[in-house]
């Protein structure tokens, strides 16, 4: 059954043969959804006919939200961490054990849960695609498990086993790595399209360029795209790393060298930028100017996870980035949409052309500036109006499951 | 009609004779609510019988969120001010006037309805008493009509016809100032509890000292509360003159001398501050520690406008109080309820106690400190489950009509 959409007060398509700039703007726009797919877009005077009709109001419509980094399959809480932290508490990677902890001794059912409330707190902040790392289990079974489990909401899955060394493999980080990319890997790659590591040589929990590069190595030959948390705590390799290897994307970037921003600028690796863990953390943003400027193609992501960022709102990031790291309101929801979709390698969501997947976010309010405008403020709408419940404020939403 | 509420995980009631700290809080708790009050806390397992039972399985729960400083009778839109200041065209109270034009182009019905759109959003992010100004007229029939606009959703109406002065008395403040503190304030006392002042010098919009007293020693002829907007752009004489007249409250306090903390930890004046503005502004933050260090009572507002800081949200005035300006979560938590109903002079709200009005907010996390470490979360939940488009998360709302 097909959908005409009208009323839109200025829809983001971010293809810019549809209209002005990178987020390709079309007002007085429709649109018709058939099959949870766009397939008309245009005026709304030109419109063909459909079999049913909503009206916006002049309301802003833009693509979901690609949410390309989080952590999401856990247990635990680590308020009281944050607390500590906002008092003075130094952040060194080293919290993320508790979770391990906790996650562990999660049963499936817990961890189901807890993973699918965020994921429905997300699609009411108008995400509609996913990345879900494991990283908490840190052994062959519970990396599998968390993958398994993060499989059932989305099709983006990551393998973290190189998250952190866990603590029964003290001082034996070679060991790990090997448990890593041997046994853990082929026993986590049938459940994950993607393998990252946390490549941070200035924290004493995560991997120097030697290891990650191995991790990587391995993840491909499996099959796996690769992906990088580098360059977060401290200058080191990951960036440089992740553009040889043609890794997909580069997240944190905090601490670049200009070979980083030259390396990513000549590359095909998107810089992820994770405002809501410098928020999180009283740390230092990210140079997304910087990067930008360089040519450097930049994504938002919330990497929502208990210890560092438990937020899961891409709009919170979207006004971070404008506030705080000067990215005017047009690049944040780039970053943000397609973005995210290009650190996905993913054509059909992130912009809203004949073909793409329906995923539409309505604000409720007439601009996608108004996500920078309005910090904080829950601006995606229910449709139908008090709908809370079922699509929350997502069109023909198709997170995947 | 008696309702028990039980399965509270953790109840800020801010009385710290029903728990420890200045949250007073009680664990394990129940509480029973008839006629829009509280008539009964303690422990579940002491609660009496009631008419209806509603479980929170665990949730916490704390005194809806009193906002005390508004602005939200207006028309317009300024959102493209916003977009020049975030690429660092600096504020100066300027654009104000662009918001009196369109305010008073608009019909009463336009600006109710945008009134209450903002009030609905307040209330679905937990807010249960708010002030609103007026401010944006600046004639006598235009502050007239805001304010008895304003007075159909709230009895926290502050008259604010010293807000700038209109393009019409360019050079002529003078002038102004006597139809504020005559024929205007005459006009408006009727619908207004407060009236306020922007006493900023170094704005070329505001008013000095002098015209500041004289707005505020007539509006308390007038049988009005004080209320002053101070120290927000630079250093002024507006917190010492709030606390030597006996103000409720000053607001904003970014720029403090060491007498103007002296002057408040003296005296009864609470200190309203708005990080809102400050992000929504790029603006350095207000010094909370050095406040509550020396005693003074400190209240967290929106001062939700469409120039300086259009969120409507004081979950995020609580994660910017706790990230930005070093509060604990307890003192923005307290803030942002006990201290915003200090501020308005208010003893039925911002608490939990027996014969408190029965505003709570439920939050779907078991703490408090939720708020600040989920920013961005929209953590204030429905009930029952799903239904937001009547209560918006708070039972009992007693919101002022």
């Amino acid at each position: 059954m097909s959908t005409l959409v009208t009323g839109i007060g200025e829809l983001v398509t971010n293809d810019p043969a549809l209209g002005p700039g990178p987020l390709g703007i079309v007002t007085g726009a429709a649109l018709v959804v058939d099959g949870g797919r766009v397939v008309w877009v245009g005026p709304a005077a030109a419109a063909p006919a459909a079999d049913d009709r909503v009206d916006l109001d002049g309301r802003a419509v833009l693509p979901g939200f690609v949410d390309s980094h989080t952590h999401l399959v856990f247990a635990g809480d680590r308020s009281a961490e944050f607390e500590a932290r906002m008092s003075g508490v130094p952040y060194d990677g080293g919290g993320i054990t508790s979770t391990v902890a906790a996650t562990r001794a999660a049963d499936d059912d817990l961890l189901r849960s807890r993973l699918r409330a965020v994921v429905a707190e997300m699609r009411a902040q108008g995400t509609t695609t996913v990345e879900v790392k494991s990283g908490y289990g840190l052994s062959v079974a519970e990396e599998a498990r968390a993958l398994r489990i993060a499989r059932e909401v989305t099709g983006e899955t990551t393998f973290l086993g190189a998250h952190v060394v866990p603590p029964e493999f003290a001082g034996r980080v070679e060991e790990y790595v090997a448990l890593v990319t041997g046994p853990m890997l082929a026993a986590c790659a049938p459940f994950a399209r993607w393998v990252d590591v946390f490549c941070e040589p200035a924290s004493p929990h995560a991997f120097d360029g030697e290891a990650s590069r191995a991790v990587l190595e391995a993840g491909r030959a499996a099959g796996l795209g690769l992906r990088v948390h580098g360059n977060q705590l401290g200058p080191g390799p990951g960036v440089r790393l992740a553009v040889e290897l043609g890794a997909a994307s580069v997240d944190h970037c905090t601490y670049l060298a200009d070979a980083d921003v030259d390396a990513l600028a000549a590359g095909a690796t998107v810089a992820t930028l994770l405002p809501g863990v410098e928020f999180s953390t009283r740390s230092p943003y990210p140079d997304a100017r910087r990067l930008l400027d360089a040519g450097v193609t930049v994504a938002l992501a919330t990497d929502c996870n208990p210890g560092t960022c438990f937020s899961s709102s891409m709009p919170l990031c979207v006004a971070l980035a404008v506030r705080e790291m000067r990215m005017t309101p047009a690049e944040a929801v780039w970053a943000a949409t397609a973005g995210g979709a290009a650190a996905l390698h993913r054509e059909d969501v992130g912009q809203l052309r004949v073909g793409a997947r329906a995923d539409l976010s309505v604000l409720d309010a007439p601009s996608y500036r108004h996500l920078a405008y309005r910090p904080g403020v829950p601006l995606v709408r229910s449709l139908p109006p008090g709908d809370r419940s079922s699509a929350s404020g997502v069109i023909g939403l198709t997170l995947e499951r």
